[in-house]
């Protein structure tokens, strides 16, 4: 079985970890989000990439998600005494040396997809890991930060990088608008459509709808080839019980003009896209509501405790995929 | 009193903490040399020129005299996991981050002698300290590598990198010769030439007179300068009792056709450049073969075992210096 999967991070990677136990012998093919990737310290960093390899390759820190294992901060610690920021991002010391290779072989003259897979050859994570493109494309983030003087309604509007709405700011103010910059010019990265095109059957995990699965349907050519794929397209909602599992999906949902309920995700994917959805055991009740926009939708347990919880949502996933097809 | 001093790696920074220590009050530039600058993972590294940042601004690892106290190798661990190398040059986390911001710097415009002033700035060595230029100089050393299949008086000729003969093959293969490669067309940095100008002593510490004082007199202009300054110029011996006190100065020594005592290397300086020399104690009996070189010659304990002792040796070197200038 031919399986490609749309993955942000930290919940993209839990679920794909789920997905290769519940089918070990699945051919996995992940189509990971670059739109959250930034420049630090003069190196590429690739967040998203970055999870899902040290997740499936065994060196994430389980605890927060994201980042290594056993990690240490001493190179941080000194950029910080050299007064050279920005100091909100958490990059560790062995961290770093993912993003100087990558930085170098990218200076090379690699592009991301083959210097993705450079990396994980180390890593072996047991599935194909290509980014959407190969080109720059960077989520900005349009808010208005209050004055320090502040009267009310005053304050200064501007864009800013994802990362710095998401790690330095904490979504704290609202989101007026998402734009993944550059991705209207961007081409999927070699291998992206043929893998579409050969699959069985194409999963978004319960990623972030906007920045994460949005950004990489936002690359033109992507949203079409999963449309035109002729195979069961199942998603697993990201909200469950009206919040967010993790992260802020809230706060850039409402920027898009969607409602953060597991039924309002389903249509903003809508029924020419996805095929099936599933939504969490509380969400039950708005099963007929998701069905009535043509798409099909069972409700089950959606939270990813552990591997066994998130294989189990991944078999769910799969069992709706052969009802759809068996229509 | 204003002194210029031409500084390689561990000796010429060991010297500076003693020169600090002997006159306190005194204006030092040092003039660092950056021809065993090397490429590393995409980045910048400088050792001789942060040996005298971490040394004098309390930063370096005592016991080895170069890299960071307190480091770890995490990052390093990280890149040989990866297959990255080269695998023979210790770069610690802490390290790293000295690396990474002169890196962003030289690629956002800014010349050598800026980044420097700029890490100095955290560092506050309480000296001036200038690359001798900020052209790119690298010493290359040319060698016949033992074939692996080894009939006598074959092998590979070919030309490394200072730092591969140095750190990687340990000098263990005569260095056939030495080449400070761009030295020609390079132009002394800011400032240098200036500071030469204004001294009122100009010192050579007992740093390697081949690949760091002698990469330094390389670049056009500052042995000139130095010659026509006009006071006194005093130099330590790196040899005590035809031997290198630390490192393997004998082997480039050799590639200049300079045999490895003290009173060769005062010879290899000259009279033209050189006012006065210090040679170790045990070396007594050639103070008049290097005073008959036209080279006023004391023989005083030139060993550096703390930091007392390196006093002692800048004073005699100042003490020397009084007695040129009264001649």
């Amino acid at each position: 079985m031919r399986i490609v999967v749309l993955a942000g991070g930290i919940g993209g990677a839990r679920f794909l970890r789920g997905l290769k136990q519940a089918v070990p012998d699945a051919d996995i093919t992940v189509i990971g989000n670059t739109g959250d990737d930034i420049h630090l310290f003069g190196l590429k960093v690739c967040p998203d990439l970055d999870t899902v390899m040290y997740t499936l390759g065994g060196g994430i820190d389980e605890e927060q998600g994201w980042g290594r294992t056993d990690e240490t901060f001493h190179l941080k610690e000194e950029l910080a005494a050299y007064g050279v920021g920005p100091d909100w991002f958490g990059l560790g010391d062995r961290d770093f040396a993912t993003h100087i290779v990558r930085t170098q072989m990218l200076g090379a003259g690699f592009p991301l997809s083959a210097v993705t897979e450079a990396l994980c050859d180390r890593w072996q994570p047991g599935v194909r890991l290509i980014p959407m493109t190969d080109d720059r494309v960077e989520t900005h983030v349009a808010v208005t930060l209050p004055d320090s003087g502040s009267a009310a309604g005053s304050g200064e509007r501007k864009a800013v990088h994802f990362q710095e709405y998401w790690v330095r700011l904490r979504a704290s103010v609202p989101a007026e608008a998402v734009v993944p910059v550059g991705a209207e010019q961007a081409k999927p990265a070699p291998g992206v459509l043929e893998a579409i095109a050969e699959a069985d059957v194409i999963l978004f995990p319960p990623s972030n709808p906007v920045v994460s699965v949005g950004t990489i349907l936002a690359v033109p050519g992507i949203r079409e080839a999963i449309a035109d794929a002729g195979v069961p397209v199942i998603g697993l909602s990201p909200i469950v019980g009206d919040a967010p599992v993790r992260g802020m999906a809230d706060k850039v949902l409402a920027a898009v003009g969607v409602e953060s309920t597991a039924p309002a995700v389903a249509e903003h994917y809508g029924s020419g896209l996805l095929d099936g959805w599933l939504v969490d055991t509380v969400d039950a009740g708005c099963v007929e509501r998701v069905e009535a926009a043509g798409i099909r939708c069972r409700a089950v347990p959606l939270m990813m405790t552990d591997v066994d919880a998130a294989a189990r949502m991944a078999r769910e996933a799969l069992t709706l995929a052969e009802e759809v097809r068996a229509v």
